[in-house]
């Protein structure tokens, strides 16, 4: 998303997490805990853990080379490991990435940037919850003209109505804890998933590198990718439940039904008079942009074998423009609460 | 779907669950709970009850009026109680109904229709499983050529392949057994959704519709469509997870992999020596079929007001194909593993 | 789609359009003039096309065994293959469907099953045109007031609201002109789509069949689905236009806007004053409908090899409910621009 | 898309043709041909056109205050037309941006936009049939044996194979041009879209400005979006033929059936025996992104009143990406054809 776009309908912080070089350091963490639980089983030596948790801490990327690496193998592993490998001192470097393919690094990479982004949708949405609970306290109690079916149907109270936006952030903040537990887990299958490669010390090598990791322990998927999509299911709910709140509210604004001001509100080139309730159509434009990429996303279900190039490039076309999509969707969403005024 | 294409792949029974009479007579069953739930705690009389249980055993439709009133008003409940009240002995035709809007009686009957969607799906993962069990017992020490970006890899086990193609399954049905608790709720909320309309006994009489039709409880959630939209994600998770078989399958038993081979496969009209591999097929159409529709079905999320028209109109042209299509997934998953045959 | 569902957002028109008997009698013709044209071409001699041809006139299908058939072969047509050859007259069996395959006899088939149904578009497009052209005539110059993001904004004329609900059906209504010269064209490839079955007959045949089906000329293009692909966002393009008509509609007819009235509006099982906007509202789901449609359907493009079966039945899948969602959008728009008073 | 990714999947020519830089020098130019047109006509004076044209050609944009203004009024041209006016010497500030609004400028700017974007089109589909022409004459006598469902079927050519790779792609071809007239129009409509702020200068405001900008004329269509929505289904049809011809490659070059073998495949991290088929994955995945974009970017027909900011955002969204992804797809089909060497 361009700069100018993104400052309106884009994340800059879910950006930042997302960026290659969030992932670089992601992966380069990665590697750096499968030496160390290696070492820790025996798999390698512990002077080899040493010697690449050195070269790694040193380790500075030649980009162009990761580009041309991920344009040539469709995945910028080969290309880093390359790199990494020739800032080894031997006789380690054999040791890096031992047993491991370009999935399990990037896939466990992938759950460590995740925990961040968790990180900012939980806090926003905590932010959230709390100013919608302030404005209930304030507004609660009075009446509000209710409309079903697009006409004006009989008098309930603001009180329903914000908690009819309140209730799915609720329970989305409690999925969001619930998909951390079942989620952010260790890829570690090596070349064709099963741990083959790791000749036994697989199962303990994981275990140690979840640990290290802050992660849970998983039993390799790297072909199953439900909950990957399972992910992208609940960012389209999460953006969904703020659609619906942005409709309402933009609804709610109209010059006819008067029924809420909102401050701040958006300019026009070429009507003085206009107050566009920007924020909340944005976030019906989030919202459906969100629920079809969860269609695309679940496209990768699909997976060939026991990994698909085609499949798994999908989730990395579809699931990064979920993450920041949903991000800007709290994010904006926080501030049209802020900028609700009842009239 | 036309009876043909149903054959293939469709799901009669699912079709009969979800069908018009199914859904009158689980609107009839939430009529008659409304009524003695409302008289359970003297909103309306005994009396009035028992009248209204009679009117409904004896009840026969005129399904003309309703489909006309289906036509005019966007959903059938008007007509529906307009016919049953015609039926109900004075004076205690008022009390059918009372104080409950169209989308309750709606909403929950699909509530006691989806907890028999549900047995069938539970029935079927669990005789699915059964037999991927039974072939992981056969076949699971034997060795099996591993492919990744479609290229032979390294040799695994057929062990390790069945569970990659079980262990999704198995997580989808932990998820629909969630789903009965959290998705399976009486809907009341009367006309605007906030249970005004009963004058204070809304809260017990939910309470006791809940009891008595065996659904959980809830506050009322007529615009707010996010465990609708969170069943149709699992949906398309389970089809997707036997779109990957399927598609596992068909790349496994292709004429020059010949990994596996399929007794009675499909035949050709012009070349008598195929053996087409034509439920694995389906399973991949029915994934992608699927995958797409939640996509449309999460358009259904941004629900304008106390109640749209257009959002939740969306939703049922949506999530029944979606029934259907989950349940032929699961149909032609049983079909295809008893199907296999390792070479 | 269900009766009742159908009644509201269906069309029973294109339903039968797009029947099991329809496509029966469809792919009869086309086997007829199959063995007519091979006739003309010497590649049958003129007595088998008879003995087909009388066989065909008298055939009564047993559909029980075309539905097994489906089931088995993933396609009807080796059933119905052998169906119709035990009625033909030995020694003339070999004439039927000599050279051809399934595929072939589907795909052409669907090509006249579709001249009707644009036969079907074109009048309602026509009629809808009509009664806009007269609205436009009527209220034209009254003035309206415009309405940008949601806000009031300047004043307008009607005749630029209604200019622009028609001029997107003007271009849709020339789109499905042209479509009939481009899509409506026999399909003849034989087994692996190179009329290589037809020894040297192919193209003589396929140009015979065109002529007697009244369908354009083409190469074999069964794995080449773009057209198919490009009448599917056509549909939605057609119920696009519509469902912006219907948002329209919804919003101007708003009890706070009021600057038109629906005849005869829908009414609700508990609010009585209630004129609910109910064919707007069905307008815009069946546009979100069949836009998403149209994203699935493009997965169809996807066609490994010379035929895929996964990709061909999602078709099958997809395409007919985007056939009556179109339908449907055409009827209701007819029937919403009839509703429309000006106040 | 991150650099990293979009040197595997992405497109830099095309992504610098969308930047932020190309659509304010687009817009700028569409201010300047405003003006000019404006004084064409005499709805400014040839003084004003000329300071206006002096105040663009020297103007130095504010990033920060342009991003500030485009998270304020959801749309940038607000801040931009206050940052040229302030460059514009006085009495001529009023003449600037007369009449118009800032989505006549956006709608605008992005038809010069495309135009550019259709040459890198055109050159590449123009090379890529190059290319497949060449691959015919070396290889179209060779036999293939064809493949139907997944299954062995029996032999064709090379040139049928090429053929079906090839014939969508004229197809797309021929489109791209027709929509170069039809699409690659003028924006011009004023606050409301009915050009009632240009005084009776509209219409030869828009024709004047569509000849200095060398873009068709058209009647305003800022709240008809047909054209973009066809556009992007457009765009999913290119990537879809390429989907199709990568898949069709990644089964060919596989291991077991060898057909094909592609110069240059992807490494693996693990495996170092892989050619991994790359360039054909990505393909698949492009086009299942692109089709399921299409079925987000129809979700913009829905555009309420005479402009939505909903649906407008959202083609933003979702077209960019889309172009991006076509024209990856173009470049990734250039390449993959010239890794094709027959076995």
């Amino acid at each position: 998303m361009n700069p100018l776009l993104s400052a309106l309908a884009g994340d800059a912080e879910i950006d930042a997490l997302l960026s290659d070089d969030a992932q670089l350091t992601a992966m380069l963490a990665v590697e750096r805990a499968l030496a160390s639980a290696s070492a820790d089983v025996g798999w390698i030596t512990n002077d080899a853990a040493d010697s690449i948790g050195n070269a790694i801490a040193g380790f500075v990327p030649d980009r162009a080379d990761l580009a041309a690496g991920m344009a040539q193998d469709g995945v910028v592993v080969p290309a880093l490991v390359r790199q990494l490998r020739a800032a080894v001192a031997e006789p380690h470097r054999a040791a890096l990435h031992k047993g491991a393919t370009s999935q399990d690094v990037i896939d466990t990479a992938l759950m460590l940037q995740l925990a961040r982004v968790f990180d900012v949708y939980e806090t926003r949405l905590a932010a959230l919850l709390e100013r919608l609970d302030a404005l209930g306290v304030d507004a609660g109690p009075r009446p509000l003209l209710a409309h079903t079916r697009m006409q004006a149907a009989l008098p309930t109270t603001w009180a329903a109505k914000i908690e009819s936006w309140r209730a799915p952030l609720r329970r989305h903040l409690g999925a969001l804890a619930a998909m951390r537990r079942m989620l952010l887990v260790v890829q570690l299958g090596g070349p064709v998933g099963d741990r083959g490669s790791f000749a036994g010390h697989g199962d303990s090598i994981a275990s140690a590198m979840a640990r290290r990791l802050d992660l849970g322990l998983a039993e390799p998927w790297q072909a199953t990718r439900d909950p990957i999509v399972g992910l992208g299911n609940l960012l389209a709910l999460i953006s969904g439940a703020l659609g619906k709140l942005g409709a309402d509210v933009a609804l709610l604004a109209q010059s006819e039904v008067g029924a809420l001001r909102l401050e701040g509100a958006g300019g026009s080139s070429a009507m003085a008079h206009k107050a566009n309730p920007v924020n909340a159509e944005i976030l019906v434009a989030l919202a459906r942009s969100n629920a079809g990429l969860s269609g695309i996303l679940g496209q990768a279900m699909v997976h060939e074998y026991e990994r698909s190039g085609a499949a798994w490039t999908l989730e990395w076309l579809t699931l990064p423009p979920m993450l920041v999509t949903t991000g800007a969707s709290l994010r904006l969403g926080v501030r049209l609460v802020e900028q609700i005024h009842l009239v």
